[in-house]
């Protein structure tokens, strides 16, 4: 029954087909026009010395693995998605790293003076922050979109966070070096408002929503590569050394102290005292978003703890209460609650490097914040002024993502698009080939309730049937 | 029915958040009286120089992922507690790593001289091995105590094992590279310790205890990052260069030997002769227990596999006979059957760091060995001396694992903490939020076979009915 | 019914441990006469520098997660055959590495000149390259050897695929960074060759073979895994350090278009425009086999790209199409795909490799090709010669690796070796200890329909009954 024919026109079938050539086809020919290898690393003429490989290398690896491994099977929890999560996850991943590497390319110095783009490990790296942003919206959308309508979504959201970042960082001169503004903050609030523009009510309570058992434990595969990679992501671009150091001890205690947060609260706010996995596998996160922007900032450790701690509360705080609450007022539906991992905890990790830019203390650590946000360093920013930059940066970031997504969201309503079917939200039937026992656990799960009260009440009738 | 309240009282139901939120305030003030960044590494005046960080990070970042994915997957095994595995485990290793730090900290030289605890890398990577036995000793108790039985064992075991290592470091200067004695063994008898003196007839042979299909395999993934990583464990704080890569080929060896011993052992003594998964997931990894101590040495590489290949056999028969026979003898319940994997392996590493001592062929490498056990190095102890130091090294951490692990079980048996009810023993359900399946293919599985049956021999009675 | 006893002999069931005991004996004798620490890196008197592990280790660490982590899971798709699939590859990993230590050790120049094997990490990292080899070659033949018949294949193949290396790299002197050649297209057709001599017609249209759903989701970890760990693989022997970074960004720029052009191809060809996960777990990496031979060549971005592009498109119609017409028309059953994965791709790598021989822009790049492959920077071999090679090597292995293959399937028939029954083909229970729910979603899936149909049409008369 759910195998039957979506209804879709010949020229409905083939669009994403026909797209993803164009697409691709576009993206060779730029590649073709403009982009070259990077002479000082990768061409003969570079000097046999492996050095700056090896220091980005391990941390290039983590993030491949937090965006291919982490998101994708972060996303598995719902029990009749797990092929699109894990699937669509990597193709929007591929698609934005080709994308994203020419978007970058075309607003960097060197291709305005050059016009070409060169390719090292930085630009892989940052081609991989760019699917962080994408792969977080697809958090809130998750199970709600069509192939066609994701690889869209890519399309236009990739250039609006590039040009986003790009304008808080050479023009505002922010410092964000785990990007927690330009990625976290920008996916999340970006989703939202496609979400919200995209809204339709049989989205909400639907049956298809919900995880069994062992997805849970599958989504905690991609929760725990992300936590372990965390500080890699946080750190990758982090320079100098000392920076770079600091960047990744910051970031650990950041997740550990939210990791406690996450567990005492998840009991104690929810019934029965039970923890909730949603929790576990999300609120534990947040630690490494909120402290993302201020990771290379010499603070005292115990800041990095509390900030971690504090987010972990109102991640958790947000999952029980905000959710539900934005839900019902306003009509939002936000799958993997982004907003309370990425979205809150990125708007902290905003709101605290204002802080920390006219709080900092400045006799106890000597002069070395101003080598940390480079406005003050390189350009004689005040104090203040720097915390006003990091607000703007914060607030620009937060209105280009919201205004991005809700464009997003009303071209993607469009009739034309593959829309999923009201039934097949959050299923992979439609647009995957699934094994005959695809939704057998979750379908049987309360039939099998008649036929086991069944066996014990009325065994006996049956057998003697 | 099995989501029927606990019976708690309103104390009990509070108690677990109560402590978290006195421990973790007590953490973060003790964290923002005395631990600041390490001025070498992570402070401005650093010089930037990334290699320090490069060899130790991709250690470090290994050691990482054998802490929150390798030991949390490798517990998943039981299916009815695999939210508690993965979950617990997180909370434990963040829990640790925290209090770790303060721990060992408050014994440093550093410390007594400045009052200050100082962190880079090498800290954090400490507090993972502090984390590593925790989780060891979680292994033996797995699925018998409450969320705050597991946290009171973490504040009482950490000190202890910290203070242990540091008396046979420092007094004894053994030389436990891998730290096989300081971890392995530490984690195992305090955890053997811990659950006799918490022995309850019915965690035996309970219906909870045991895997389904899914589950052996999502152990499997525990299991193989543990494998793989297992050489960046043992070789992470190995100096100097040579020994750092000595360690690594070593571990490698042992853990090939290993593998293969487990496999044709556990063919050879099991009926049917048919593989055992619970072998093969954890046997398999003595080898790299039992090579740790000695991981850094230069030895012939035949005897790094022979020592493997001895190990797996050992842990196979000890999962066959041993724990059988003192789970009859004397009541010993371990539940991942840590003594196996952990507790024989590092007695045997502890030996064979005994024997290397005096048996040595100094004729044929030197006197190279001199520089890898401390004390020969720079105290002149001598080969007999150093030999008698490594056998009381590993007396001295036996009997205080078995003390404090002893003494831990009697305080956790205490009635006002919250206790695992019988029927819930290895079982997710009271501590968290199950769906509905939870239970489903377990429960279902004997009652199956009669819809299966009855399908078969009574259908057409059935649909005549 | 399926537990029964096999109907072995005695004989017959000692024969696996016995084989394994010589095996390891041997192994443990030729490690103990001949292998020794290599002196430059490991061994007292090296350099305190870690330089040269820090290059290397993090590309090791990433090719061991492929070998024991990537492959083993990659094969746990099938629905019965997940504990074969994970734990066979880890013996057969273990076993290779050993064995292929020795095998590759006796053809060094080294071994000649001093009778001695030494170890570096170079060694563990071509050891596992050696494994790859095998595990490929097991993927043909997933689910229809015994463990005995997969161990021989070890011992036969392993010094064939080496010797077949050693000849097209020091006597043809051909360029295989990535060893596209010497590993993928080596064991895809030896394991070819040898399915077709060790083909049954039971074999084919199986009902054991096909995934259930959540183990397609598993192979997804195996798959990430390789994809994520891909560039690692290629690159680790890469020299000088330009060459290494270039054959890394080479490697992620091919994979992300095989990936985009896997998804575009698989929906575009399956019914129903759907995506079918198979083509998603393994259609994805043909594009790290396709560049692998060229990985560390100069050329435009774009040609790696379209190079990768290419073979995800090739490998998705080989499932479609290829398979069923080898199976149909010449009886050829190949498991996991392999030819569609590492066959065809590895061939394309070859010939990739010859063309850019010939057709390298010179005047674009400069005088660098030379650089790379060997010949034509140390022995003055011309384009068209150097090309020729190529494909005298790409021949070479194709002839080495099928008559290898066969030779060794018609071995593995011979009636005294425990062959698979046929009603357990792709099963795990003849020789794995198995829960009691092991086939209980597979083979309740179709049973269960009844009683899901029964609940709503008969359950007024069922409970009346």
């Amino acid at each position: 029954y759910f195998r039957t024919n979506m209804g879709h026109s010949p020229v409905q079938q083939y669009q994403f087909t026909v797209l993803m050539v164009i697409v691709h086809a576009i993206i060779l020919v730029l590649f073709g026009l403009f982009v070259s290898f990077d002479d000082t690393y990768a061409m003969p003429e570079a000097k046999d010395d492996n050095t700056f490989l090896n220091t980005r290398y391990p941390n290039y690896m983590d993030t491949h693995i937090m965006i291919f491994v982490g998101f994708g099977f972060l996303m598995t929890f719902l029990k009749r998605y797990g092929f699109s999560s894990v699937a669509i996850n990597m193709l929007l991943a591929a698609l934005t790293i080709e994308w994203g590497i020419l978007c970058r390319g075309f607003l960097t110095e060197h291709f305005a003076e050059t016009g070409k783009i060169t390719l090292n490990i930085d630009q892989l790296l940052e081609a991989d922050f760019a699917a962080a942003v994408i792969l977080i919206s697809m958090g809130v959308l998750l199970g709600k979109l069509s192939p066609i309508q994701y690889v869209i979504m890519v399309l236009i959201e990739t250039p609006a966070a590039i040009a986003a970042e790009h304008l808080v960082e050479h023009v505002f001169k922010i410092n964000d070096v785990g990007d927690s503004i330009v990625v976290h903050v920008f996916g999340a609030y970006f989703g939202i408002a496609c979400s919200l523009a995209f809204a339709k009510k049989k989205q909400r309570g639907h049956e298809n929503e919900g995880s069994i058992y062992h997805t849970d434990i599958l989504a905690m595969i991609g929760a725990l590569f992300l936590w372990v990679s965390w500080p890699s992501f946080n750190a990758a671009t982090a320079e100098p050394a000392e920076a770079h150091h600091r960047a990744i001890i910051n970031t650990v205690l950041s997740l550990v102290g939210c990791t406690i947060t996450t567990f005492l609260t998840s009991q104690l706010f929810e019934p029965h005292k039970r923890f909730n996995m949603v929790h576990i596998a999300n609120s534990t996160l947040a630690g490494g978003v909120a402290i993302g922007t201020c990771a290379n900032v010499v603070m005292d450790p115990i800041l990095s703890i509390a900030l971690g701690s504090f987010a972990g509360v109102i991640s958790v705080l947000g999952y029980i209460y905000l959710t539900p609450f934005l839900s019902t007022r306003f009509g939002m539906h936000d799958t993997c609650g982004v907003h309370n991992l990425h979205g809150m905890p990125g708007v902290i990790a905003g709101l605290f490097s204002a802080v920390m830019a006219v709080a900092y203390p400045k006799e106890k650590f000597g002069a070395s914040l101003s080598s940390i946000y480079p406005a003050m360093a390189h350009d004689g920013q005040t104090e203040s002024g720097q915390a006003l930059m990091q607000l703007a940066g914060l607030g620009t970031v937060l209105g280009c993502s919201i205004i991005a997504g809700a464009v997003t969201g009303v071209i993607l309503r469009a009739p034309f698009f593959n829309q999923v079917r009201d039934d097949e939200y959050f299923a992979d039937g439609d647009y995957f080939h699934t094994p005959d026992d695809y939704d057998f656990t979750t379908r049987i799960a309360e039939k099998i309730q008649h036929v086991s009260f069944l066996d014990e009440e009325q065994k006996t009738k049956l057998t003697m049937a």
